[in-house]
C-alpha cells in the first residue's frame, strides 16, 4: 500500500465513485520493481509476462524502462508494440500457437519462439522461417506456492531432439527455457533447471549446434501474508548456479518476470456486502464481499493465494470467518478451509483493501458472470 | 447437435470465419426445453435462472413463451426487462445483495427477493419496503454432480426467525427456497428439502405468517456423457413430495432451471492447435484446444463436468490423452486426472465440437486473460 493509491482511493470515495470493486496500480512501484530485476541480475534482459497485467500505462512504463515482453498470443504482442515496444523485444512464449498466429506475429517482425515439442517447430518452420527457438523443458517445482502441471515443457532428454529438429528445419536453435513454478519461494530450485539446461547445452554442441540463451522464466514471488526472499537473493543463488553449470561460457539469459513485477504494485479496495452466520450456534461468520472468483480473485482458487486484506477497523479484536464473493455460484468462496481472521467489528458496507493484487486480476475477471462487470482498474 | 447447428458452423466454415472458438446455441432446443418443464410441473411457475446464458435472443424467446426469471443482479434484472419481462415475473434470487441494489431493483419494479439472514432481510425493509421475501434454507446436495456449499441458505431451524423477522419489518414473509445442488441426478432428492420446507410453514403458521411459495430452485440436470432422468422422472417426483409434505395445502411453487434449459441446446466448436507428447516414452498424448478454462470451459474446474467432444473422425481408433486449453496459464487443463479418449487420428486443426455447452461457457470466459477474446456465441 503506497500513499499515492491510499490518496487515490480517498478521492474516489469523496467523490461518490467507490461504487464497485476496483485494482489501484502504482506505477512507481513497478517502476522500483524493475530496477531492482535490472540491479539483481545485470547481465540477463527482463522480458515482463505481459499475462499478470496488460495495462497500457503498465507496458508503456515498461518499455520506456528497456524492457522487454514475454507475450501469449497476437493480441499481446499488439498491446507491446502500441506501448513502445519493437518486435526484436518481444518473444512469443506460449508454447501452444496456431500456425496462422505464428504467421501473424512473424509479419509483425517477432523472431522469437517457444516450443516443446517437435510438431510445433514445424509450424514455426514453416509461418516464421529462420526464425530463434527456444525449447520449454519441464523441471521441478518444489516450494512454489502454485507449481505448474505438466502442461508445458518436455522432459529434459527430449530436448535435445527438439532442437535438432529446429536446427534442420533453417531455425536457429537458441536455447532452453523453463519455470520453477509460480511465487516459488526458493531461489536454489533454479539450479537443478540449470544442471538440466547445462547438459543439452552440451548434447546440442557434440551434435554441431551452438546454443545461445537460457530462458530463466518466472516464479519470482510478489508478498502476500508470508514474507518472501528479496529479489537479490535471486539474483544471486542464479549467478551461482549458473557459473556452477556453465563455468565461464555463461549463456545469454533472460528472465520472465509477470507476479514479482506488478504483484505488489497494486491493491484492490471492496466492499463488504453482508455479514452473516448460517446458523444460531455457527462460531464462524461468513463476510461476503463485493469481489470474489469471478470478478478479479480467481487465484484464490483452493485457496492458494491468501491476500493481505486490511479494514479500517484493524488492530481491533478479530475473529474467524469464511471470506466469499457476491455471485450466485457456490464455488465463489475465497477462504473456507482455514478461516481468515478479520476484525469483529467489521460490517455491512466497511470497505477492505486486498494487498499484492496487480497480477493476476484484471484479466482473469469473467466478462460478465451473474451481470457483474470485470474489474475496474486504475493506473496511477 | 441439431442439424440447423451442424448447418450453421458449416456455413461459418465455408466463409472462412472460423478463426476461433464458438459457442452456438438453438433456440428451438430452449423451446422444447421449457415446454418440457411447463408439462413436467404444471402448477409451477419458471424462473430461468438468467446467469446460465444471458444471450439476448435466449432472454426474448423465454420471455415470449411466458417465462419468469431469476436474477443474480441488477444488470441482469435489466437483462430480462429488455428481453420484455415485466417486474413481477422477475426474482432478485441472489442472497447477497448490496442495499443500493435492492433500492434500484425497487425502483424498476421488482417485488421478490432472497434472504437467508437477518441482516439482509434489514436491508430488504429499507430498500424495497412491502416486498415479498422467501428465505433459502441449507440442503443436502447428496447426488449433485456439482454440491453447492454452503455459502447460500441457513439452517432450516433458523429460517422461521429470519421470516418472521421480515414480517416484523412490514414485508411479506413470501415463502422458502433452497438447490438440492447443480446437475441433481436424483429427482427424490428434492424430497427432504420440502419436508424441511412444510415444517418452516408450520412453524410460521403457529406465529400468525402464512407462507404461501416455496421455491424449488434449480438442479435439473442436462446430458453430458452419462443420461440423465427425463425432466418428466422430476416433476413426478417432486409432486409425489409436495403432496406428502404439504398434503391439500400444496403451495404455490417455482422453479429455476438454469442448466437444465440451456445446457443442452449449445455446441462449441473449437480447434486442436497441437497434439505432442512430453517424453517419447510417454503413452498419453496431449491434446491442446483454443479453448479451454479462460475462454469458456470454466466448467472443467476439478474436472466436474466431463463435457461430450465429438470429432470428425469418431469411430476410428481411439487413444486416452490429457485435454488442455491454449492459454499460459498451467492450471489451464481440462481433463488429466481421468485422460480422454479421443482418435489417434485427431491432429493440428482438426475441429471438435464439445456437446452440452449452452449452460456457463458464455460468461465465465475471462475478459481477455493472455489476450484471448471472450467465448465468441451465435444463438440461432
Amino acid at each position: 500500500m503506497t500513499d499515492r493509491i491510499r490518496e487515490f482511493l480517498e478521492a474516489r470515495r469523496r467523490a461518490g465513485r467507490d461504487v464497485g470493486p476496483c485494482l489501484v496500480v502504482d506505477l512507481e512501484v513497478v517502476r522500483d520493481n524493475y530496477t531492482s530485476f535490472a540491479k539483481a541480475l545485470p547481465d540477463t534482459r527482463v522480458f515482463y509476462a505481459v499475462k499478470a497485467n496488460p495495462a497500457p500505462e503498465v507496458l508503456s512504463l515498461l518499455a520506456s524502462l528497456g524492457s522487454c515482453f514475454d507475450t501469449a498470443s497476437v493480441v499481446e504482442i499488439e498491446q507491446a508494440m502500441a506501448a513502445g515496444a519493437t518486435p526484436e523485444r518481444i518473444s512469443f512464449g506460449n508454447t501452444i500457437k496456431k500456425e496462422r498466429d505464428i504467421a501473424r506475429a512473424y509479419a509483425l517482425g517477432v523472431r522469437l519462439f517457444a516450443v516443446d515439442c517437435e510438431a510445433e517447430v514445424e509450424k514455426i518452420a514453416r509461418a516464421a522461417p529462420g526464425s530463434k527457438v527456444f525449447c520449454r523443458i519441464l523441471c521441478d517445482g518444489t516450494g512454489a506456492e502454485w507449481p505448474l502441471s505438466r502442461k508445458f515443457g518436455c522432459t529434459p532428454d527430449m530436448a535435445p531432439r527438439v532442437l535438432e529438429h529446429a536446427h534442420r528445419l533453417g531455425l536457429v536453435a537458441y536455447g532452453v527455457s523453463f519455470h520453477v513454478g509460480s511465487q516459488q519461494g526458493n531461489p536454489n530450485m533454479w539450479d537443478g533447471a540449470l544442471r538440466s539446461a547445462s547438459s543439452i547445452f552440451r548434447d546440442l554442441a557434440e551434435r554441431g549446434i551452438q546454443l545461445q540463451m537460457v530462458n530463466l522464466g518466472g516464479g519470482f514471488p510478489t508478498r502476500y501474508l508470508k514474507n518472501v526472499p528479496a529479489v537479490k537473493a535471486y539474483g544471486q543463488a542464479i549467478f551461482r548456479a549458473l557459473s556452477k553449470h556453465f563455468g565461464n561460457r555463461i549463456p545469454e539469459t533472460i528472465i520472465e518476470p509477470g507476479r514479482g513485477m506488478v504483484g505488489n504494485a497494486g491493491v484492490i479496495e471492496a466492499e463488504v456486502v453482508l455479514v452473516s452466520k448460517k446458523s444460531r450456534e455457527d462460531e464462524v461468520r461468513w463476510v461476503y464481499l463485493d469481489i470474489g472468483k469471478f470478478n478479479g480473485l480467481a487465484e484464490t482458487t483452493d485457496e492458494m493465494i491468501r491476500y493481505p486484506i486490511r479494514t479500517e477497523a484493524d488492530g481491533s479484536a478479530t475473529a474467524p470467518c469464511v471470506i466469499a464473493g457476491p455471485s450466485c455460484d457456490s464455488v465463489d468462496v475465497l477462504y473456507e478451509k482455514e478461516p481468515y481472521l478479520l476484525p469483529i467489528s467489521l460490517e455491512i458496507g466497511s470497505k477492505v483493501l486486498i494487498e499484492g493484487t496487480g497480477a493476476y486480476t484484471t484479466t482473469y475477471s469473467s466478462v460478465g458472470f451473474n451481470g457483474f462487470p470485470p474489474l475496474e482498474s486504475f493506473v496511477i
